[in-house]
């Protein structure tokens, strides 16, 4: 049987019991990652771990466990995780009041994009009503207060697209709802620095480090001109975008290729 | 013994359990409302349940309760509320994935600022390092999604204040962390505009409709020219501002004038 780790303890799911005041719930007030899971096995566990630690700090969320005791709890709940991919996802939050901050692991089922959507493309939409802020204490950490981003995605998909691509206040594109955004022009890789807003994915990171990408501000205009575009994120790894805003865009070689290359992460 | 309102049903708040999957803990995917309660008895019933509704028809939330439901549950809850004076919570989240909203209405003892704030008054400090941006699909709606406000709160009390004021993108005051702002310049009273993002809080919206306030965009140096500043909320009513950034701030006789008429409302 899955267990799911919460507080401290490995428990079953339907011990699991959110306090109605706990700040999470009442205030968004915390951080969560999630993890690709294959049979049993977590990818790039210490780079999900670099980001929560990195915003527990930021935050002022102070953990009973050391990175070594959460980044075994992470391969207890993997390990034992339905089968053959699976979501994992680590939410850390304020907690009730006066009391610890809540931590939970937990492994859900995920269901993949078709093959069919990484061979064709998917749609995307540049949302234009919402804009996110570049700047401030919460800039590039995963925090619960999510809702925009979610709201942003339920309009992309009610308007029959896979994603929505937001912009920073100064017009910028930024990212999507849940994926970071590359966009290939003349040859080269490029994906909206860190300093526009965006959550810097592992997926990114793993590609900027290896130079594949680079950083560079871009605009909607860029996306007109495009040789290829992908979006990322570490569980969809690299899809491809087949179109954005119902303009067709090119497909090319990169996307396959990275995505094989993030099979190795 | 004081009930809870839980998804439909009273029941004693060691019974409610909020899933570890609900949007409201995962994404800060939900709504809420804070209402005064005096022996039994919440403040501005309507003007919550106005805002609540608007909220919940702009995020697709669809409840079983109508608003007479809802209305009936939350004086229920409050007729059984600690006294004298308490805080009622009223949050809507999306749930958990297929299900239906969670709902949960809960009365809790509310710590008033000591008499001494509402004669002295409370120092603020202008949050500069965090913008607020001030239009999109959930501009005026009081999310779940409220860690940036939570963060700026924490950086205020950190530095001594009782508040922090918020800027948005184009540099102009939007409210302050769980509050509205007022001030008065040459005897008239003004409050930002909802355009600039401020969240339409139940006492701004009584002062501003009986036209004791006007809107007006203002900026952080309208408060060096200010002959009172204020702020208010439910909870607080109106407390009248000693200093921004340690700067003082004149008191005036219009806090206290504004106190005794909100008890009213």
């Amino acid at each position: 049987v899955s267990l799911v780790y919460w507080n401290g303890r490995l428990v079953e799911r339907s011990e699991v019991r959110i306090e109605p005041d706990d700040a999470g719930f009442c205030h968004g007030d915390g951080l969560f990652e999630t993890l690709r899971v294959e049979a049993g096995r977590p990818f790039d566990l210490p780079a999900h771990l670099d980001r929560l630690f990195t915003g527990a700090e930021r935050i002022g969320l102070l953990l009973s466990e050391s990175r070594r005791d959460l980044e075994q709890a992470v391969l207890y709940v993997a390990a034992g995780a339905p089968g053959p991919v699976a979501r994992l996802r680590i939410t850390l939050s304020r907690g009730t009041p006066g009391g610890s901050p809540t931590r939970l692991i937990v492994a859900l089922p995920y269901d993949a994009p078709p093959e069919e959507s990484y061979r064709r493309g998917v749609p995307l939409v540049v949302e234009n009503e919402i804009r996110l802020i570049s700047g401030g204490p919460l800039a590039g950490i995963k925090s619960l207060s999510y809702q925009l981003h979610r709201q942003a995605l339920a309009r992309a998909e009610a308007a029959g697209a896979f994603e929505a691509l937001l912009l920073n206040e100064h017009g910028r594109l930024v990212e999507g709802s849940r994926t970071n955004l590359f966009v290939v022009r003349e040859g080269a890789v490029f994906t909206p620095p860190e300093v526009d807003g965006c959550l810097p994915g592992t997926v990114r990171r793993r590609l900027v480090e290896a130079g594949i990408a680079g950083e560079k501000p871009l605009e909607p205009g860029d996306l007109v001109e495009a040789e290829e575009i992908l979006i990322t994120n570490s569980l969809i790894r690299v899809l491809p975008v087949s179109s954005v805003d119902e303009r067709p865009v090119p497909r090319g070689p990169l996307a396959e290729r990275l995505r094989t290359l993030a099979a190795g992460f």
